[in-house]
């Protein structure tokens, strides 16, 4: 059931097995579902209880290690031999007296592992503290070292197929951003709006469906806008009040988020004034970006047009997205920002958000963008303009 | 914007300090956004990056430490005086240079807690092994301790609004569960029918709007009824083809989840009687739980009736449910299973699923209840049954 050919996920797998080389890595233990998924094709919503693909560099195949009900889900959606599949016992699961880790440090002894430089995620979602001290405590003699981000160096850069993913994501984000725009309207509810949304990201096209995104969307009304990442409630959307729209759609887990904003009624001029400066500093960073420059000369573009309003933002404006498992569609990579010194290459997926919040309101105009030979190209087709509704 | 009375946050806090001065510890650090949303009211979808609730045993409130642009959801949502809502510098996001943590411990020198006792919730979401090393590394003088499930199980007994709240969930987990009974059919995509499950989730009632749900509503059919982890795709739904559906409404980040199972055409023999042992079986463990019996008792009463039709299963039967951010809607505190001694108190709440999982299918039926004086109460009313659709 993976949704790749099984040659993508050998090159997948030799990729990441040369970064281990260069890390001094011989066994890689990995936890962030998305660097699962993207090893293995393994898929689920079971991320809530520990598990781990383990991926040696003198082994074809990584072996996935997770509680032993998923174990079915992992030979239906992966493409890893059942020989390689381990299930932990259920008292396991949430108990103060066993923890998962152990039964994994039992099967580095059975592959003879015990002793050897073991990459641990120790930054990565879902390894938590306690998984390193038992992993460490366990095996005295592996030589533990710090394999985060690893993998999604690795997912950086993406196929053929993987940027067809992500523009069919995007033709969902279209259509979950337009149904947006036209459910806003005074008196309505934020869920109800909020819930035609997430309709439509699921629903898909009628060629294809879509999937849950791993940030929700929001929905960002009044002085909300000011503060990026609160969520919806059950108040009716007022008149004359500033609505910041941020989300994606997914498919096979692949995103591409976008992120407008919209005035229900005259807006006043400062917002006119701000969205103008966010929307032509975007379109100054886009028609920048092409392989052979950097996150930080990009970010450089932005920040000397926004100097010209005397207008300055603090947080970075972008960062590479792709494959994501809740709570993140982006991929910890590059980041564009002042110091990050990444080369832009062929083929990277960045959204680029140049936001700017205010104390009381803020303007979220963004873009995912695919790197191209000599150019970036916008994922999804909506206009860029601050949007009216009277 | 906190939807408990400050008075109910006050005696939460309260409760947790308690449980520090046994376990010995002088200031708590908690990254579980369930826990860090009951002791707070903080509520926003910011938890894909670093950010902390720290508790004093010697203040009145704790103080709020994220990235910085969401200190703005924080006072708007927290019931935080914003004196003590901290946000480290974007700059710290996702960088191998410097670290939130690290912005932690500065606050820990400001408050003089760098020799104290500290709690860590070591096991918990969010809370990785590079963030305890850092913590360690900054902070020497400080004895570290594990954290993990302190405030977890205060949360485990319900005030009266909570499970208002949670039956408010219930509400919608009704409604869910029959759009999707209405809308499963033959030749119907999977992602169809899961888009009207969102759609009604999120729209609630017309009373209060849902939220996002910790973990994705599940439509497991054919096969994929063996594995119960394994989300939907946009694959027809087949005539004479199994479907169980798991699902839970949230109102407010309350859960009340609910499992169901149905069949497409003339059920097979074997499903009918492995349901009416599933809905025996449940019938008998509603029927026995009431305060002062044991989790591991409750169990038995199950084991004991599937064991006179061969049956056995090896995964818990059950587990505290309530407050949850994605991934996960237990609380990881009692389990139905042998072995936990916990003893039943008057509102707790449980998610009973006497799930059985086979090599090619499988059967769930549950239950959301909540402990009353002298019973369990069922929040949901959903005929227990096998459902069946020509």
């Amino acid at each position: 059931m993976a949704h790749f050919e099984l040659s993508e996920y050998v090159l997948r797998i030799n990729n990441t097995k040369k970064k281990m080389q260069e890390y001094g890595i011989d066994v890689l233990v990995i936890s962030d579902p998305a660097n699962i998924n993207y090893l293995s094709g393994y898929d689920g919503w079971s991320f809530y209880v520990p598990q781990y693909l383990v991926l040696s560099i003198d082994r074809d195949e990584p072996i996935w290690v997770g509680r032993f009900m998923d174990t079915a889900g992992a030979i239906i959606t992966s493409c890893i031999s059942e020989d390689n599949i381990f299930g932990y016992p259920d008292d396991y699961v949430q108990s103060c007296e066993k923890h998962p880790m152990e039964f994994v440090a039992s099967l580095f002894e059975k592959y003879h592992w015990s002793n050897k430089n073991v990459g641990l995620e120790l930054d990565a979602y879902y390894f938590t503290a306690k998984s390193a001290s038992i992993f460490e405590r366990s095996l005295p003699n592996a030589k533990v070292k710090d394999g985060t981000n690893i993998v999604n160096w690795v997912r950086a850069i993406k196929s053929f197929t993987e940027i067809q993913y992500m523009k069919e994501a995007a033709k969902i984000t279209e259509k979950a951003i337009q149904i947006a725009i036209d459910k806003v309207e005074p008196g309505v509810r934020q869920c109800d709006v909020i819930a035609h949304i997430y309709n439509t990201q699921i629903k898909g096209t009628e060629d294809y469906g879509g999937d849950y995104t791993a940030i929700c969307p929001f929905l960002l009304t009044g002085v909300n806008s000011s503060a990026p990442h609160v969520t919806w409630s059950d108040k009716p959307i007022q008149n004359n009040e500033i609505v910041v729209m941020e989300l994606s759609g997914a498919r096979l887990h692949y995103h591409s988020p976008l992120a407008r904003t919209l005035y229900l009624g005259t807006p006043p001029d400062e917002l006119i004034s701000l969205s103008n400066i966010v929307i032509e500093g975007l379109y100054k960073v886009l028609d920048f970006i092409r392989p052979g420059v950097t996150c930080e000369e990009i970010e450089a573009v932005w920040r000397n047009n926004a100097l010209k309003y005397n207008i300055t933002k603090d947080s970075r404006i972008g960062y590479s997205v792709g494959l994501g498992y809740p709570p993140d569609f982006g991929e910890h990579t590059l980041s564009l920002r002042p110091g990050d010194k990444t080369i832009i290459k062929e083929n990277m997926t960045i959204h680029i958000i140049p936001s700017i919040w205010l104390r009381k309101w803020g303007v979220e105009i963004s873009e995912t963008i695919s790197v191209t030979a000599n150019s970036a190209n916008s994922l999804a087709s909506v206009p860029r303009e601050l949007i009216l509704k009277a």
